[in-house]
């Protein structure tokens, strides 16, 4: 008994007293801190992987503008969400609907949750920069990423990861299938809806296929996402929690080798081949498939989230293309979209706390439901308004003529390429001209048949 | 006295009461688990640094089928080794020789451990892809994938890593030069002389080199490999080590630091030049080289593996490459397998704790031996059965033709590259042989026009 | 009373009784460590971002060589300032100048320390690598190099981190804007202005550009870079301050996205068009900017900054270009040169503990200037004795036919890139049409020969 005071005592004064710092103890404010900058640094470098997937899936006369683009995202993005975006997202809340002070961070103390959270803004709004690929016009671009910056991401990260009404009412998105992939990917289908499809994309019914000009750059581009994502999961505990941690990377390292697993296998059967830029692409519908559930999954539950993650990967990307047409030059709507929607759904499923196969019953299936619609109807609407009104003031899209130069050359005034050096080495690629080469072949071969 | 009992119960109240959660103060288990997750994600990346390195050093024709068997492996290796292979490794000894339970984790709690674990069993099975790289065919890739992460990898894991008899012995290898290292140069070499050497490496007598596509790539992946050798070699601490985390961390610098720069100058007086793969693999030979004793070497020491792994690498890719007439297009055999040799008989030479050079006597050096014997006589026997049993099953190797059209065209209908445009504008990559063109057709048309 | 009395006794039992280490209870020792080695290993992996910045924006008939420069320096580095450059550093100080003892790291503990003070000094040094590429033989580079890690670079850190003269008189730079990115570029400028211009850089007053011949790669070196700061400026703490790292991970994040927005704004408002390279190069200018103030600004400060930073890219290289003819490459002198000054110079006035803006007056502002006089003048003499003697002994620039053919070839006998394969597909980089070009050239040829 008098140990049990002495011992309380002993507690109250050794965290209050100033003996308290000497002793050299420390407290889990620090180690969570320290887990919270190592996932921020992580989400960070997710965004080289976007840039490098982005541009490596797309051809090489515009990988300088799409690379501006994934800088100009992720330099945006943290300051517009200082200014105005942190607010509203984390803000006391209006109504369950969005926060409504702490601008320009005004009273708010945890600056690591703040660097957090403006690496995640990033990410969404980047998410939109690959599907308008090879045919936006950059400034055009920087208004959407302003939009979805300073408003309509802050509004749904309210509703779900602060004092909104879908968290209200139990709405489960642990690292952001639906708030950060979600939103991402109906932002850029609503994009590309207004944009339409890429010169030579469809001509008269044809569907062409336009390859990526550098698939070993868009691969390194999926390893650093990846990578990055054992952050973007692991760190959204926003504590060092030695359980949950560990757990987290096990089902985020599970369901992603499913993803792929099942998007070869798939593609195998469906197209005899291992299509690689699938096979790539199912690593990351795999990652976005268990985003929501991360923290809540058993493993045998992630690795069929990315199962089923990977075959709605390889059906969704065909359906888009083929059937609606709809040109998504990295298949994003699919891989953030569809996948996103899976993850959040699959919660309901497979949640050990509140899943249906675990006995937990519809209810938690039907609010992820709830939320999906709700975020997929806010996003239509706030970003097709934002590009509405845009193109009431100005095309959207490059002139057809800039679009066959390719926006390097056309916004730039450079390309990303020069292998071929003056003095170059017969090793080195070589050189410039060819097409003229090919003109004056053909009159030489004319003026011979003649 | 009084205070000594108070302490004590203090103490044992302290750490068990639910009180002590409220304290907020942080224990070990936490700081360990953070260093694990740190090096977990670091050791991830080395995949990535695989990927590029193996297609960097190869030919352009070859490169995705190469990524894609790096992808395969990091997405089948923790699978199996959550189905199997944790538990041969890690589960109760039967005889010292192999674990015999804990399959599916079935009584595993440390997630963190787990998650470490699996991200080394892919790191041994991917130095296999590029050694067969540009001939074997995938599917024959994958089972020998799944032999080496079920059982061949496990078991030589349980010997030195669990209760297995070598551990018993005294056999050492802090992070894995043998268990990681060699048995993955063993398994890479055992395929290697089934597969033989690529088409126009070996022509009636000659040697022909066939230089990588693109060193650029290769050489960040050398840096990606390095980076994550300090999670690697770091993190096999399994511990927050406050004197020996920094420790590993030092002299696997200064062995790589060391590796890098006796290969430099070991080239430059053998060659008279400074050949970038060789320097480039020097780096990694040194890595390798250090990863056995790297906790208990002192930084000299460590210098001195690195620069001793250096000249073995010259050596070694010289002597396989043209005395033995062994197509290993990587050097993996050199780089993981003389270089882990080397690195594991080096503690036995260099331990501050038991190495001769210390006046401990021969007997480490002896063990180290020892298990070197061992492990290349079992994972030669068992990889080989392997490949023999497929052998008889199926060719291992893919068509001639389908080798000369290159294996990214006849296995998966693609290319890695394309950097020539539609309308590509001058400054796309442009033709090879240009130049030659240009001038005979100055020729052709002056002596036309005469 | 009885109870103080009680807690102290306990305190000084529990942290040196070995009972302690049971209780396994951290200490910020283990977490400071855990922060220092996260740095080090983010630090360490900028090399590779100075790899692919320097080797992208020059020409690919050099790249080999570049990047054999990088992997050089990162591996002299450490072991330099293993044997020498630390005790000139850290050791005690001769009246403020250098340090006079712990050479071989004798008497010195903190591993951790150490490593990440070696991962800065090759940071240092490398910063020299891109200005002088193309031209400087390696040879040269690398007593440069030797030069910087042992001596040059050890003094000024002595002066500014450890006892020194500058560090008495207040002269703040808490991670390196002076001590680490003006002290490389001075030494760059001033062997760039032994060496000269390259070939065909400046003709009969004609100023061409020399495109760089892989912005991409450059790109991605640009974001390990920014990657790398975040440790680079963070681990600079030395502790894992709850308080003070994620300000500074907030600060170096809003100053570099500040520096890439007023790039782009800029270069928009000079050039009407976004220039890629100048925008890549903005985001490294604002994080030299903040690195000197980073722990001790605001956001607002940070952000301001960065913006100034972006200006003086701009104006900067394309002064020291067009107006001085200096030929520097990758733009060192201006990225880690004008913007370290201004980032020095910025503490005087942005710093809220001493700056003018802060109402702290204008002494600080001043021993910053002071300081950067100092390290300027320092660098620019010894590195210019040294390059002085190199030049008595040998020419430290590679002849003219080496140099338009390349340094790949002239020195490494080898080239970076190899995209036309043997028995190439037609997918494959090769030549769209270059087959036929070649077989129509036969027949035309042989048709004439007829």
């Amino acid at each position: 008994m008098f140990k049990k005071i002495g011992l309380l005592l002993f507690i109250s004064i050794f965290l209050t007293s100033p003996l308290y710092a000497d002793t050299g103890v420390v407290t889990t404010e620090t180690v969570d801190m320290l887990w919270v900058m190592i996932g921020s640094v992580l989400v960070f470098f997710m965004h080289a992987g976007f840039a490098l997937v982005e541009s490596g899936f797309t051809r090489a006369k515009n990988s300088l503008n799409i690379i501006t683009k994934n800088f100009l995202t992720i330099s945006i993005g943290p300051i517009i969400f200082y200014l105005v975006g942190y607010g509203l997202m984390f803000g006391d809340s209006f109504n369950g609907l969005f926060g409504s002070n702490s601008f320009l961070l005004s009273g708010v103390d945890d600056m690591g949750f703040f660097v957090f959270q403006a690496m995640f803004v990033a990410t969404c709004a980047t998410i939109i920069s690959g599907a308008v690929a090879e045919r936006i016009k950059i400034g055009v671009y920087v208004l959407i990423t302003l939009a979805m910056t300073s408003v309509i991401y802050p509004v749904v990260g309210h509703w779900i990861w602060s004092d909104g009404w879908l968290a209200e009412l139990g709405f489960t998105d642990f690292a952001g299938s639906t708030v950060v992939h979600l939103t991402g990917a109906v932002g850029a289908l609503t994009v590309v809806l207004f944009l339409g499809p890429r010169l030579g994309k469809y001509t008269n019914g044809k569907i062409n296929v336009i390859p990526g000009h550098n698939i070993p750059m868009g691969a390194l581009g999926v390893f650093i996402l990846w990578l990055g994502w054992f952050g973007f999961n692991g760190g959204s505990t926003l504590a060092a929690d030695t359980e949950l941690v560990p757990m987290i990377v096990a089902t985020t390292l599970m369901a992603s080798a499913g993803g792929l697993l099942s998007t070869v296998l798939y593609s195998q059967l469906r197209f005899k081949q291992i299509d690689v830029s699938l096979a790539l692409n199912g690593v990351l519908a795999g990652l976005v498939g268990v985003t929501a559930g991360t923290a809540e999954v058993s493993i045998p539950g992630a690795i069929a989230i990315g199962v089923v993650s990977g075959v709605i990967l390889v059906e969704g990307i065909t359906f888009i293309d083929r059937v609606l047409k709809i040109d998504d030059p990295v298949g994003a709507t699919t891989v953030h979209g569809l996948s996103g929607i899976w993850g959040t759904l699959a919660v309901g499923l497979f949640s050990v706390e509140s899943g249906l196969f675990y006995g937990h019953g519809l209810s938690q299936f039907l609010i992820q439901g709830l939320g999906v619609l709700a975020v997929v109807a806010w996003t239509m609407a706030s970003v097709g308004a934002v590009t509405f009104v845009i193109t009431r003031f100005t095309s959207i899209r490059v002139s057809e003529e800039e679009e066959r130069i390719g926006l390097d050359i056309s916004e730039h005034g450079s390309s990303a390429y020069q292998f071929n050096d003056t003095f170059s080495s017969k090793e080195a690629i070589q050189p410039t001209g060819a097409f003229e080469l090919a003109d004056r072949l053909n009159q030489l071969s004319e003026s011979k048949a003649t």
